[in-house]
């Protein structure tokens, strides 16, 4: 009998620490099963950062669940965001820390949920409850995943539970929470690999608004001077698409993600906009939006309804 | 702010006292909101034998959550069991031991689900999660739930923990759990205030099977001989729907939930289906069905077939 334990499609690191989390716990519970950690696509840098780091291999690389005689998930619910034959399985426990929604078993099951900011403060819990101990290395994965969910504590998904936690499990895994966290999201903000024309392309996204067509291009650093050496490149690429595009306004946000703070390349027969909208100048194509982190939030609203 | 908890529709005796252990946890918690535990129908005289044994008023009768704030669901999560608006409200917490159907929110929960035979078993383990004394008269309750939902222990539904938990509650209310229960589960199956038409009615379907007509009623005892007091008058009645539909055969099963076993009033042209299939006489239009306790697995399947 196996089961397999899954976090969300595009695993974060939350749903990869889960899953080994979780699969450890399952074992001291005394599963007669062969519990299996398991994800559903690659992992980005920052959690390879912290496999590393620990020295932990990744769960399983899967597209499917048949394999598995039931299966458990992680930091997730919703079957959108599951394998894609996940209908068809024995779900016999969930872990998660979202809304219920595409949900649904034909048995009594395990379901915990809390509203914190992470799947691995839950998992603390778990353990607690259970008497299970946490070993230095299990308790560095939970407070890696409880650093990355809340930005070192900066986000607004962030409860004075998770912060509790993160500081119990740092004592276990006797971490520096701020040197450590700092590494941590650094390295998975790390854009040194990227050429302007994919840093541009990261997470992109077209507007148009008042007959004019707007586009606004984010990235995530520690370091947006960094991305700024790489300027001129970043500008050629970004004038090529407002001509081939016929673009009003192009705007290239690099957000920092510890002092939410933004700086941004703007460019466009529009780029005024920006200084009004902001209150700020554009001082050789840059402007600085101290604060703004949210795209979907702070800036697209902001700029249809003033382009 | 107003918190509601309610347990399901046509409320149980686990759905009651599930909706009166929660809201004294939720007070215990040091929730600010005004904490009402709801219930969304009567009460029935198990119920009602348990709080008056244990000196305790009954939820607040409700038929919509429109007057809370948010909602609490205990002992079920289906919209289709619940108030009929509560697709409209804030669910903040589910604590209950059922498939999930039927249910979503639009934000993150607390939600609490085990396999286990009880919601109260559940509930327990969220008082000792959180240090939360158990009175005796709280224990008493959620015991009491633990004996209905379980049938003293006899259920196919009650697992291992429910039995330990009981146990641990039995100590804490100071109750004999075998004399308390029996007297308990005998209050919820006293019939003695139905007319014969009545006991038919309680609970009774009809089928049709190779062009013949049966029906089933079935009650639920502790104390069969009592029922057949009255079975000159049930024949009657019997009778007169055998007429009246044109029915071939008619059993009235009566079951002690006790020992697990069933007598059935049989008649009808094809009563003597009832003595091949069980291997038993008729006797005095009366068959003893041992073992028998589900009509939807142990007596449907088997008539359609034999009829």
């Amino acid at each position: 009998m196996k089961t397999f334990i899954i976090g969300h499609k595009s695993p974060d690191t939350d749903s990869i620490m889960s899953a080994l989390v979780m699969a450890n716990l399952e074992k001291n519970f005394g599963s007669t099963n062969e519990v299996i950690p398991c994800r559903l696509g690659n992992l980005n840098k920052e959690t390879e950062y912290i496999l590393e780091h620990f020295n932990v291999e990744a769960p399983m690389l899967i597209d499917s669940v048949s394999g598995a005689d039931e299966v458990i998930l992680v930091d997730h619910n919703s079957f959108l965001e599951s394998a894609p034959d996940i209908a068809n399985a024995k779900i016999s426990k969930v872990v998660d820390h979202h809304r219920i929604a595409n949900f649904e078993t034909t048995e009594p099951l395990f379901y915990m949920a809390q509203p914190v900011g992470c799947t691995c403060t839950i998992l603390y819990e778990l353990y607690r409850m259970n008497s299970v101990d946490i070993t230095p290395t299990y308790a560095g994965l939970m407070l890696s995943a409880i650093i990355s969910d809340s930005l070192l504590f900066k986000s607004p998904t962030c409860t004075q539970k998770d912060i509790n936690v993160a500081e119990a499990l740092a004592k276990i895994a006797n971490v520096d929470i701020n040197s450590y966290g700092l590494d941590m999201l650094k390295a998975g903000t790390d854009l040194s690999s990227f050429s302007a024309s994919e840093l541009i392309n990261i997470d992109s996204k077209e507007f148009n608004a008042n007959g004019a067509k707007f586009q606004v291009s984010q990235v995530n650093t520690v370091d947006i001077d960094s991305v700024l050496n790489n300027k001129s490149e970043i500008e050629m690429v970004m004038n090529d698409l407002i001509s081939e595009k016929g673009l009003d306004l192009f705007m290239f946000v690099i957000t920092d993600i510890l002092t939410c703070n933004s700086k941004a390349i703007v460019l466009g027969n529009k780029a005024s906009v920006v200084e009004n909208v902001y209150n700020t100048t554009i001082d050789d194509n840059v402007a600085f939006l101290p604060g703004v982190v949210s795209r979907k939030k702070q800036i697209v609203p902001q700029i249809t309804e003033n382009i």
